[in-house]
């Protein structure tokens, strides 16, 4: 990753008691949040596909997110943070990792995500999060959607994971019969008979959906209360508002946005619990969480889709929609609230969470994160200044500071759209232009030439290693009576 | 106004203490706020062109707008108000007078605005918010944008303001050559001959626009500290952030949005200074704010205009981003903060304000706004559940409750694009669909039949005026030499 250029500015501001607006002093707490609290606890609190537009404070008429809204304007809400890929596996892959999933071979261009007939998963010689913190002693847990692989060997608990409970893919696999879209619109459980597991074993099949976000909340208030006295690392990853859309009774009908916003409306008083909880047990002030999703809004599913506000596109694109993330963190008395317009990523939570538990991070291979502390404490500009958007294994888009490039779009999810290569690229202005309209490639030949730059760089760095999501299973044939 | 059914939710939330999220109990200060306030201080601030998702609580990920996100955060947002015209003559005769701008005779098919060439402007029969609260001694300030007539009958001081300080229409008006649209991307101050006016004089021609938006601000400042020992309403209309874009020194190359972001964030800095002045002069707790804007964003402008967010379209249309604004009410101690997604208007403003003030509206006309007051302190749901959408004095679309139905639309701004019949109408739920995207008519033939039931009621009401935008004064070639 390149050294930020000097000129780049700070992004915070706050709505402080002077006349005029004005950028964070970027020296908070600096030193004392690492001195103080050499291993504070960790959350990340994971979506499936929510929408860059979903949240209220990130402008969503309808759907209703007090305790979201709440938690950005006590912490930092993050308008350019990214997930590393526009689908569920390799996203995940990513934030495990800090590696891109090119790196680690969970992304594909025969099959975009694992499927409940994959034979791969995650590598074992992948270190995730949970692996890198464990020697500082910290209890770890993972509580929902795994999706890097539901064999044994690759299961949270063989990933560094002390515990493990939930449905380890997507929510709409396992089909039982051949359903049409139309279950989708009034779903039931008995339509998808996804597992429900308890470190490695299927405790429930197929898992009740309706109650799994109430669920998955109890569980991470458990863990939370019994692991109190030492440091621990949650990661609570919600299989919605994925569909098929599944809500407990409490919520069902209650949103004005319909079924969707009834989901993410339990997903919002999900984060209020963990919330409440860390205030309860005292560990506020010693626990930073993160809120972001794994990709943009499934757009093919109509209102069961989200919205990804006013970005271009959503899942499963390199457009804006398709990876960037509503995204915030909170930690408080140690992260500065207010508005980040840096650019972060889920690959920088690795080694963001390294360093502030004082724990090292792998240096045998090439990390594709960044330490994220100068921005989330104000004491330097956001360090990452690159975002590669790549699809499948094929690098589509490069961001380089405020400029993005497009050498390949291809529109929606499926994959027998009609690629379009562009030469010279289609160049935007993220910060003038978030919704990627206007295309000012003719005028900047400079910038796009060092984007190529970026990318040879890149592209030097990469090494072949086996494709995980190509690997199938022996299909079994059984024989009725 | 039909009153509400029954049994619509109240949609205020907030992010209480609480484990579940919960609906704010509807009874705050609902005697207190006028028993003891007899005479609230009442502040509109109107934008120009503003789009739904240019401040950050409404989502703009580059546009940097802290003081506004707090007034969010301590007052209400409100996701679903309306200005009642698409653009900027009729919406603000509907803002100053509580009725539709077809009643006045402030919209026309011929002329969609007032121009300097214009001889026409709101007639003196119609009653403004200044006129309404005159009665019980308020002092009354228009600084800004007025464009209801320039002619000297039409001035803010001839409809119950006691001063007025502004440009008197549009920021790109008066054009002293012929200039091409080029000339916006880069304006200066010559090329736009625009009048600043002190009452009824013209103080500069062209003003500075440059140093407009904070000499409206100390303005606005000066006349909060000499009224403050009596009721006032301060009615702060904006020329910005309407083409050309311009702002001051200390803002320029400041936003990562670019011109606009500057300019935005310099009405967030004016916002700062208002609510900052209220709390010095201890009047935070007897001053009701509104912030708001005339019509969506001008995306015929490009990176010029500003962005609708999910909303469809923008400025000039009948789709939601023509008329949806990102709207804020703040009352410290009085309204509750959250979020509100029941349907608001500015045309409600005069009925709003007659209430808290005590003064009597008119009632010897109709009056197309209604009493948000049960909104605002909680004691009720919003009793709003209709909205006529008109493009000029022609009737597109209706939205009643969740519903909207098109009868005719037509796209942008400008007056040559073809207009396309609904029969039946489109049909879209804006609570499930905000962006407009569903037409769901074929299952809903009992919705259109109760909208077109509305619509015959509603015209029933409507009495023939004169067009004032179609008046012209008698042109006037000056020979040289």
């Amino acid at each position: 990753m390149k050294t930020k250029q000097p000129t780049r500015r700070a992004f915070i501001k706050t709505a402080g008691a002077g006349a005029a607006w004005f950028a964070v002093p970027r020296f908070l707490h600096a030193s004392s949040s690492l001195n103080g609290n050499p291993s504070p606890n960790l959350i990340v609190i994971f979506c499936d596909d929510l929408g860059y537009g979903d949240l209220g404070v990130f402008g969503h008429p309808t759907i209703r997110t007090p305790h979201l809204d709440r938690m950005a304007h006590e912490g930092q809400k993050w308008t350019n943070f990214y997930a590393a890929a526009s689908v569920c596996t390799p996203s995940r892959a990513a934030i495990m990792t800090g590696r891109l999933p090119i790196r680690s071979g969970m992304c594909s261009d025969q099959r975009r995500v694992l499927f409940p007939d994959s034979a791969g998963g995650l590598p074992s010689s992948e270190i995730t999060i949970a692996e890198a913190l464990k020697p500082k002693g910290y209890a770890t847990a993972c509580i929902g959607k795994w999706h890097l692989g539901h064999l044994p060997q690759f299961l949270p608990t063989n990933h560094g994971f002390d515990s493990y409970f939930g449905i380890p893919y997507s929510n709409d696999m396992d089909n039982t019969t051949k359903i049409g879209r139309e279950a989708f619109w009034r779903p039931k459980t008995e339509y998808f008979n996804v597992p429900l597991m308890r470190n490695e074993e299927i405790i429930e099949r197929p898992a009740d959906q309706n109650t799994i976000t109430k669920r998955y909340t109890e569980e991470a208030v458990k863990f939370i209360k019994e692991n109190k006295e030492k440091p621990f690392f949650l990661y609570l990853a919600h299989n919605l508002p994925h569909v098929p859309l599944f809500t407990s009774d409490h919520f069902r009908n209650t949103s004005p946005r319909g079924l969707y916003g009834d989901v993410v409306e339990e997903i919002d008083w999900s984060v209020g619990r963990i919330l409440e909880t860390l205030k309860g047990e005292s560990l506020d002030q010693n626990t930073m969480v993160v809120f972001t999703s794994d990709n943009g809004p499934w757009l093919t599913y109509d209102q069961h889709g989200g919205s990804a506000g006013l970005l271009r596109e959503g899942k499963g694109c390199t457009f804006e929609g398709g990876m960037r993330e509503p995204t915030i963190f909170r930690w408080p008395d140690h992260i500065k609230p207010g508005v980040v317009t840096d650019m972060g990523s889920t690959l920088d939570l690795l080694p963001t969470f390294c360093k502030l538990a004082g724990a090292d991070a792998p240096e045998d291979r090439v990390i594709d994160g960044v330490d994220l502390r100068p921005a989330l404490f104000g004491t330097g500009p956001g360090p990452r200044d690159l975002m590669f958007f790549y699809r499948g294994q094929q690098l589509y888009a490069v961001r380089k500071g405020e400029y993005k490039a497009h050498f390949t779009t291809e529109l929606s999810y499926y994959k027998d759209n009609k690629k379009t290569y562009h030469d010279p690229p289609l160049l935007y202005h993220l910060g003038h232009d978030p919704s990627e309209k206007y295309d000012i490639a003719k005028d900047h030949p400079d910038v796009i030439a060092d984007i190529r730059r970026e990318v040879e760089k890149h592209e030097a760095t990469l090494i072949p290693v086996e494709d995980q999501l190509a690997k199938r299973l022996v299909k079994i044939n059984k024989q009725d009576g």
